[in-house]
C-alpha cells in the first residue's frame, strides 16, 4: 500500500513486545506524532490531542509543513488552542495508516504487511501507545488532553489508565461507549468493505483495492457526520448540472447531495488503508469505559483525577449523540474535577468541531486561557 | 422471478396505452387490490389506502385470507379503521411486484419481463393507477384516502390530480417531496443493488439474484425505519449469543443490533423484486407535489378540495421527518379543509404507524368515527 504519512511527522518507537489488551504483542512498532508551539521552561504547557478515526498527526500547519491540517481552524498562533502559549502534541492512533503501526505496516516476523494478522486493536491500546509516546518525549504531566470523536474515547481510556498524566481534559463529541445506531452504521461500513471481492480477506494491493466497498463505507460515514437539517439548507432538492453527472446510467446520480457524497467518497479512496479502517472502526464498537475499568462508566469517570474538564456535544450529532456527552459530564461531576458541559446548537452534527469555529472556538479558548 | 401475490388479491386492468407521466405507456397492465368490510347502500363508506414502498394490498386478514396483513393492528372489525363501518380498498402500487404491473411483469411486446425496459415510474403514475382502479370498481367519491410513507406522497398526488374523488384525507408520515437525507439513504440503497454483479443491469433471476445488494439496501432501510433511542433501550450493547452468530469471521456480527439487521435483511431476500425496488425508490426521490402541479407545494395543497384532513408525524422519524408533516398541515390550512395536525412522541420513528397502535389508533378512529 501507498504511504499516507505527512512530511513533518516524527516517530516514537514503542517498546518491543508492546502488549495488546485483547492478546498479542507488537515488535518494532512506532507511533507517529507532530508537535506545535514551544515547550516552556517549566514544562507545564503541554497539550495532547487524540484524534477521530481518520485524521493523521498533522492537525495544523507549521514551519515544517505549511499544508493546512485537519484542525487548522482551532490550532495555531492566536487560535483557540494557542500555540503561542501551548506546546501541542498530536498523535496518530495506533492501528492507523498515517505513520503509526497498523495492519498496513510490515510485520517484522514475516517481512510482509500484517493485514489481518495484526492483533485485535482496542481503544485502550491506542491510549496506552499515546501515553507511552508522551512519556518517551520526556513528559510526565500534561496540562490538558483533548479528544474528539474516537479521540474522546481514547482520551477517557488514557485518563483512566494513566490517572496522573493529565491535569485537565476537553472531551468533544466523545462517548464512554458506542450505542446501537453507531454500531449499526459502522457494522454496515465494515460489511461493505468485507463483501467487496477486491478486499479479498485483506489481501488487496493498490491495483486490486476494494474500491466499491470503501466508497460505500465512506458515503455511509458522510451521512452520519453532518445533520439532515444542514443538508436541507445546503442541498435542498437541487439537481447536479449535467456536466457533473459522472454516472449516466438509469438510476444514476442526479441530486446535489448524491454528487457531494460521491465526490467525497472518491476523494477518500486510496487515502486510507481498508484493513486499518476495519480495525479502528471495530475497536470503537468494542470500547466500553466501564467494562475497561471493571465497573460502570460512572464509577470510572468518578475516579478520574482531573482538576477540571470541559465536555462539549452537538445537538444535531447522530453518530455520538448529545446524551453521550451529557453522560460523560454527569459522571465526571462525581469526581473532584470542576466540570463544564456545553450543548451546542451547530447544524453541522458530528463534524461541527471541524468547521463550526464560531461555536467551538470561544469555549475551548476560554477553558485553556484561564490561569491555572 | 417468483410471484409475491397474496392469495385474496384481485385485479383491475388498466386501459391499454396507460400513459406514464415521464414517457411511455403500458399495455395489458393491471392493479392489484384487496377489499375489507362491506359497501353500504348509500355507497358513501369507502376508504382507499395507499401504501409505503414494500407492502402489498393485503393490509389485514379477512375471510378470504386469514393471514395477518401489514396493517393488521389498524384495520378490521372494531379497529381504528373499522371494517364494520367502512368498505376499505387497499391498492398495491403500480411498479411494485405484489400483483400490480411492474418491472418484473411480462412485457406483452416481448413476452419477457420488462426489467429496465419498464418506463420511468412516477408517484403521479401510482396515483393515477389507483384513481383508475377506484373508478373501475364503480366508485366516484371516497369518504377518505389514507396514505402512509410513500403512500402519503401518492395520496397527495391523487388528491391534486383527482380533486373530486375524496372527501377527506389522513396523511401519515408522508411528505410533499423528499429531503436530501432521505434521498441519500435511498441513493445508497440503489447503489448497493446496482453495484452487485449479480444485479447484472437488471437481468438477474432467482438463482442469480443480487443477494448482497438487497441485504445492504434492506439493512440501510432498517436503520432509518426506527429511532436511535428505541434501539438504545431495545438492544443497548447486548451481544449476540454464540449460537446466533452466523458469521464467525474476523469483524463478523457480534452485537444484537447487528443480528437484528441481518435477520430482517435475510427475511427480505427474494420477497421483493430488486428492479421494482429501484423504480419505487427512485420515484420517491423524484416526486415533488409543487412541481407536479406547476407551482409551490403550498399552492397545490391550498387548492385541494377536502372537507377535512388529519396529518400525523412522529418526532423520532428520520426518513420522513416531522417538519415535513407540519408543512403538509400548514399548506392544507390554506384550503377549505378542517385540518388537524398531530406530532406523536412514538420512539418507533418512521415505522411507528405499523406498531404504535396506542398512539395512532385513537386519533385515526376519532377522525373516522365523527358523523359526516
Amino acid at each position: 500500500m501507498r504511504e499516507f504519512i505527512p512530511p513533518a511527522t516524527r516517530f516514537i518507537d514503542l517498546p518491543a513486545g508492546f502488549a495488546m489488551k485483547r492478546g498479542g504483542a507488537l515488535y518494532g512498532a512506532r507511533i507517529a506524532y507532530e508537535t506545535f508551539g514551544r515547550l516552556n521552561a517549566a514544562r507545564d504547557n503541554i497539550i495532547l490531542i487524540l484524534t477521530g478515526l481518520s485524521p493523521d498527526a498533522h492537525a495544523a500547519s507549521h514551519a515544517d509543513d505549511p499544508t493546512p491540517g485537519w484542525w487548522e481552524v482551532m490550532l495555531g498562533p492566536g487560535k483557540p488552542i494557542d500555540t503561542d502559549r501551548w506546546h501541542v502534541i498530536c498523535v496518530n492512533s495506533l492501528g492507523s495508516c498515517k505513520g503509526s503501526t497498523g495492519p498496513a505496516s510490515i510485520d517484522p516476523d514475516t517481512g510482509e504487511p500484517y493485514r489481518l494478522e495484526f492483533p485485535e486493536l482496542s481503544v485502550e491500546d491506542i491510549a496506552d501507545a499515546a501515553a507511552f509516546t508522551v512519556r518517551a518525549l520526556g513528559f510526565e504531566r500534561l496540562a490538558c488532553v483533548i479528544g474528539t470523536s474516537l479521540g474522546g474515547m481514547s482520551a477517557l481510556a488514557l485518563l483512566a489508565r494513566h490517572p496522573d498524566l493529565a491535569r485537565s481534559h476537553i472531551n468533544i463529541s466523545g462517548a464512554v461507549h458506542a450505542l446501537p445506531f453507531s454500531i449499526a452504521v459502522r457494522s454496515l461500513q465494515r460489511e461493505a468493505i468485507r463483501v467487496d471481492p477486491q478486499w479479498n480477506q485483506g489481501r488487496y494491493d493498490a491495483e486490486n483495492y476494494p474500491r466499491r466497498g470503501m466508497l460505500t463505507a465512506r458515503k455511509l460515514g458522510m451521512m452520519t457526520y453532518r445533520s439532515a437539517q444542514e443538508w436541507d439548507s445546503r442541498f435542498g432538492r437541487a439537481r447536479l448540472s449535467p456536466d457533473r453527472r459522472t454516472d449516466e446510467e438509469q438510476f444514476g446520480l442526479e441530486f446535489e447531495v448524491e454528487g457531494y457524497l460521491d465526490f467525497h467518497a472518491h476523494r477518500f479512496l486510496h487515502r486510507f488503508d481498508p484493513n486499518s479502517y476495519l480495525y479502528l472502526s471495530h475497536c470503537m464498537d468494542q470500547f466500553d469505559l466501564g467494562d475497561s475499568c471493571g465497573g460502570t462508566a460512572d464509577e470510572a469517570l468518578s475516579r478520574l483525577r482531573l482538576e477540571k474538564a470541559l465536555v462539549i456535544g452537538v445537538q444535531t450529532d447522530i453518530l455520538f449523540p448529545l446524551r453521550q456527552q451529557r453522560k460523560i459530564a454527569e459522571g465526571l461531576s462525581a469526581s473532584d474535577a470542576d466540570v463544564q458541559f456545553l450543548s451546542l446548537e451547530s447544524p453541522e452534527g458530528h463534524d461541527a468541531f471541524l468547521v463550526d469555529i464560531n461555536r467551538f472556538g470561544p469555549p475551548v479558548a476560554k477553558f485553556l486561557s484561564v490561569d491555572w
